[in-house]
């Protein structure tokens, strides 16, 4: 349906001409300063035609809070935001021939064949313009991310068509083995990121290379996809729920709920599948001190864990829980359907073919703007899982202490060579 | 948490060294008929010690239903399955020093950070027995689809490590576009998968190098990833609910909660990112005629649609929602994190680092016992998304008819004509 | 939280004192024709000041339809509904004393205690104004339940302080059991309600004495509380979700999550404790005929089940599953918590006692009010309840026909016999 | 459905004559102690036969945890709970015109039309044997709840047939202004209840002629229904989600989702709606100091609330959330429907009226043993919403502390004054 997550639960409405489109959000920490100020930025970074390369419509997408703040602090009720569709032209799209025919690789068809009445739009819901109340309901999830752990969410285009960052190698069939790779994701900011607008990959010879790409597909009236690539750091240990809501299965959920994505990989991913255990393995090695945050948040909440990994092939996750380590993954999006081109197809009815062409200027590869929705999902993913961890941290804080939750080091290892000496009696 | 689906609810319980493992399936179309004999076969293909390439442990895992059921018929009430644990040896792995260490890209780690309580097996809930329950309640799914629309579902290795059935070409970055690959699951069946037994790639050669490729890693006490390609044929289409609950991320969510995994792709997935949108594009085409179902069942259901789609790209899915043509994705699974080579790696508390050495043998690449489990999730989010969908084609079935759902082609070109001259006074 | 349902999913927001209040409705059935004409008359009459007994502040609550519908029919896609808080002023209530003292009996102190912050407003979602979204959502419900079933849905006020409708006697402690409530529930419209607005009780007598009993308690500058009863005519059986999920458990949480309420009785409810089982229990009888709906929407529904029963003591529900009956229920009110007497009480932080005033005018019994929200609150448990059965009753139309589910009564009987005469050797 | 909790997740199955009956608990806390030996007493509570009053099936009810516990502590995992149906006799009711006829007023009938296929049992689900899961998940629950917070729960019988323990008089129609039954519900205890047995009525006059009473209508092969009212002590404050799951909400849910169950009221019910709001107020005094509770557990978790009530007509609950005073309510259970009589009814398919008799003994009355039922339901909603609002606790126990929450006394005291003389130039 249209609602994500379940302690921080996010339900979005509007199609493309409505009156609105928004969202309301349960589930909002009480007691945190947020005003529109806080929600504008990612609104606006991820409106359409910041460039030429991606499509001229100038939408404003101002975010009004109606409800769940008072003097700028939220009270813990519902949070419901509004964003105005000023621009509500119905058929806008260039020809009524497009009533006629769905668009091929379009939801028209298919949104025409679960709902049985056709929208003006074709697929209303399957808009771009429907990520609006996803990325406002985010922007307060990363705003508590950020104040409670310090949590950073920055996600970067990594390839456009068969341009890469980081093409495959025989020696790095991942990126994850790639310490160039680690050392990027390790520091990236958005900041950096927004330097390369419009194509938003963080490495000049690449953004380059992709802008060119990106021109060509446009000149030809023809489109391009590619793939982002998202890193969290400073995730608390323990989250993701055993064992159908594992982090990574919230994640690729969350990810896969993006229109036009085609696809979904945690940490070494794909590639991970070529690259031996005994290389993939990630060996745990005694966590680095982190200061504590300025905020002074920390002292309350999920402790840093003691332990983190040498490498980080799983991606900071393993048995679908998180290790403390950077969360990384990488998301795949297809060439977008609407191309200048002439297709031939049919009409609804089936009862003809005929030729479809798009009038107007088109984008010709969304992954740069895909960037902020792709955040926007990651926070959505972990601000709901940590919610339901710091629920069992606290919990479990409550109950009378166990006398003994892991071997103590001596004493397991004097077993052990009691064992191997058949002390106990037991065959080796 | 444990449960799967929301009409067809799944709830699973149990680790490697309790009493049982099972579930509790709710939701279950009542009357129909169903004994334990439609659930072991599947519970027996996923039982490991198939081969000389998997582990050898075996396991019965012989199925009971507990309820739900009378005189071999469903009762709609919910159906609980249980599978005795006969082997519960918690220190079976060989070692005491596994006690002390957590094992390197095992759950042993996370599972303690997240509970505070170690289990004595690591990980239990991660363990690839839980997936039993998951497995026994897909049984009763897949009837189900078989008997409402004929629905077939089919997974089989389509790679191991670097050796590929499909390996990506300039030509066809994506097996999608590769009619022998369409062809294959046009027509793949799960006895010409259990042909190929143990390695379950439906290819003579590449099934025979990926064996030989397996136990090269088998004897250097290593291990190796590998994916697994599942088609789903005769879905409805309409299936898949905006805007979250898209089909590819109910998919990809499923997938992903399956231990070991690391990547998932829909349709034309990474390598549609490198397809140009005019080649991507799937046209719309008149559907081949399809005979009616055996049993009947299609007249009462979701009408198949009038529409196909020429190539299939989008692996069956369009703006989230199903559009009746095969839905095909692929998912990948990371090497076995359990291998027979030292590996430096630090204790529990951080303290000291040290050696830990899995004795006995290990199951070298999961994929081919992967291959039943992808099918039983895939099982589980068809039910659910179809279930939904049949509410919803019911509910709007009791209204009175709208007068027109789409554009007939005549009148729609007229008016469009009559448009283009004026005729209703709008300016052009 | 502040969604209802599962099925027809209704999200609430908004405070007294925010920009507006409204809510989200997903899981509309699609091509249902729906305009703000269609919500607007149940939001005038749970709209307060209607006569000198309810409280005079004059909202107009004007709703808008955000998004979900195109051209007067709905998409089946999320609508959103807003209306506009347009007197907002924190501090109306009179005194800042307010300020200093959580008001007895309110909410101002466990919504404090709960989210640690206080709205200026008390307890923000605690208000009547937060019935808004409900109502709004619950019109779309009733539309539908009408077009499809011919479900109707009528509230009154059944008792105010001492003075009841159908007082308690020896010979029926419930009025499940007198004839005349029984004809009262089978034929009471809204209509006939509305001719005794303000107090909406019904009977002409019972009427007058409540507004001359609710008049003398506003003079005194006290209030006092009463009961509505609603009806259900027309609901198909079937409805309701064994175990935890029953008919009546979901209206008594519906009816429980109203502002001010204090207990819910379904059917005889508790005065039926006191009817001995001989006369409680309902025989079954054959069903009277029930003509077509005019909308012909009923052949493809749930069909009116062949039987029904002589009496209704069980309300329509037996085993939490409708029978086809009318349902009906009784809902109690407290009297409501804001008085203009002085009383006596702690500031919040308990340092002082003190003596708080309210000042204006105060509604002095909710009742009447509070019929069109029970009305509203039936609608969406009804909606969801249906909406469940619907999917199971189409998943299982799929499936082929059992053989027998019901006993033939010849053969039965036969049996019967033969098993007295011991034929099939079984011992009697 | 089968699924009662978000936080604390119970799914129960089985129907009276299948193999077992039991449950999946999902998100208990890890760590704590648990072994069958927690959950067999209140097992054994539940269990019919246990005098001459009520039904004599000895049934033994032993319950088998089967994972999510290792070494006596709960991992944190689903616990799965089973108890074995030793008696399977399916026709054991004692004759077959039982097939041929709905019993009134019970589950047979709605069943069948639910699910559109007939139990062997009638309604099985409906049956009370399905209980068992709620109660052994909820001594889980009762367990956590007691070294957390040291909730007590305890519940006792209040009225059968006309016989009330505190009959509603002129001066008190409900028992809540009544000083005897505040001080009752403040120290009652389960030993003390069960000193009461069969009756379970903690009055001796009371309870002595309830059995009388009883047996009255078991002689007369009728039957009576009656009343439990249920306390819960040391709740914390905050409890209960706006606006739909209102703690009374989610308690009234809860109760009328146990079998035979006609109505719930909370605090002072529906007697309260004929108390003057001036006496039915709750004024705030200064909480009482609390001793710690020596499991030490209660310095991590919610603080107890500094302001208490001087009466508790609000039941501990106001605007939907707890307050920490005592919670108590009332349930009504109908006279069951099995009685030894004669009735007068018709077949399934409607064809003919017949006369059902039930053969053998049944229970006269089952209030009773709906006792430990009704604790068992409370636990689980208690515990969820306990669960729910320690996730909101510790989620905003992160965020930077807020300048001012509530207004201190003298400031505000001396900005009235000011109002009051307009220095501020505030009109007044």
């Amino acid at each position: 349906m249209s609602t994500f997550g379940q302690y921080f639960k996010v339900t979005t409405y509007g199609e493309s001409h409505c009156r609105s489109v928004g969202c309301i959000v349960d589930g909002v920490p009480p007691g945190m300063e947020l005003t529109e100020d806080d929600i504008q930025p990612q609104m606006t970074r991820r409106r359409p035609g910041q460039s030429a390369l991606t499509t001229p419509r100038n939408e404003m997408d101002l975010v009004e809070i109606q409800s769940g703040t008072e003097f700028g602090v939220t009270l813990g009720t519902p949070i419901a935001m509004i964003v105005r569709n000023k621009d509500q032209r119905p058929h806008d799209y260039g020809n009524k021939t497009m009533d006629l025919y769905p668009r091929p690789s379009h939801a028209d068809w298919t949104y025409l064949e679960k709902y049985g009445v056709k929208a003006s739009s074709g697929g209303g819901r399957s808009s771009a313009r429907e990520t609006i109340g996803r990325v406002a309901a985010s922007a307060i999830a990363e705003k508590y991310l950020k104040l409670s752990y310090g949590i950073e969410i920055v996600a970067f285009v990594s390839s456009v068509g068969s341009v890469h960052m980081f093409p495959p190698t025989a020696t790095h069939p991942t990126p994850s083995t790639n310490p160039a790779f680690l050392s990027l994701i390790d520091s990236i900011s958005r900041e950096k990121v927004d330097e390369f607008v419009p194509v938003r990959c963080p490495d000049k010879a690449a953004s380059e290379k992709m802008a060119e790409y990106i021109a060509d597909f446009r000149d030809r009236q023809d489109s391009i996809g590619g793939t982002v690539t998202c890193v969290i750091r400073n995730v608390p240990s323990g989250l993701g729920e055993p064992c159908f809501d594992k982090m990574e299965a919230l994640l690729a959920h969350a990810m896969l709920s993006i229109p036009a994505t085609k696809g979904f990989e945690i940490g070494s991913g794909f590639g991970g599948c070529e690259v031996p255990g005994s290389t993939h393995n990630d060996p745990f090695i005694l966590a680095p001190e982190v200061p504590p945050l300025e905020t002074g948040a920390t002292k309350n909440g999920i402790p840093r864990p003691k332990l983190t990994t040498k490498t980080n092939n799983s991606g900071g996750i393993q048995g679908g829980i998180t290790n403390g380590a950077p969360i990384y993954f990488r998301v795949a999006f297809k060439p977008p359907a609407t191309i200048g081109q002439a297709q031939q197809t049919s009409t609804y009815d089936g009862d003809a073919e005929g030729v479809l062409e798009a009038k107007g200027r088109h984008d010709p590869c969304v992954v740069p703007r895909a960037v902020p929705i792709v955040e926007a999902m990651a926070a959505l993913a972990v601000v709901d899982a940590l919610m339901a961890q710091q629920s069992r941290q606290m919990t479990r804080n409550l109950l009378p202490p166990l006398k003994q939750t892991i071997p103590a080091a001596k004493s397991a290892l004097e077993t052990e060579a009691n064992e191997k000496h058949g002390v106990n009696g037991v065959a080796k």
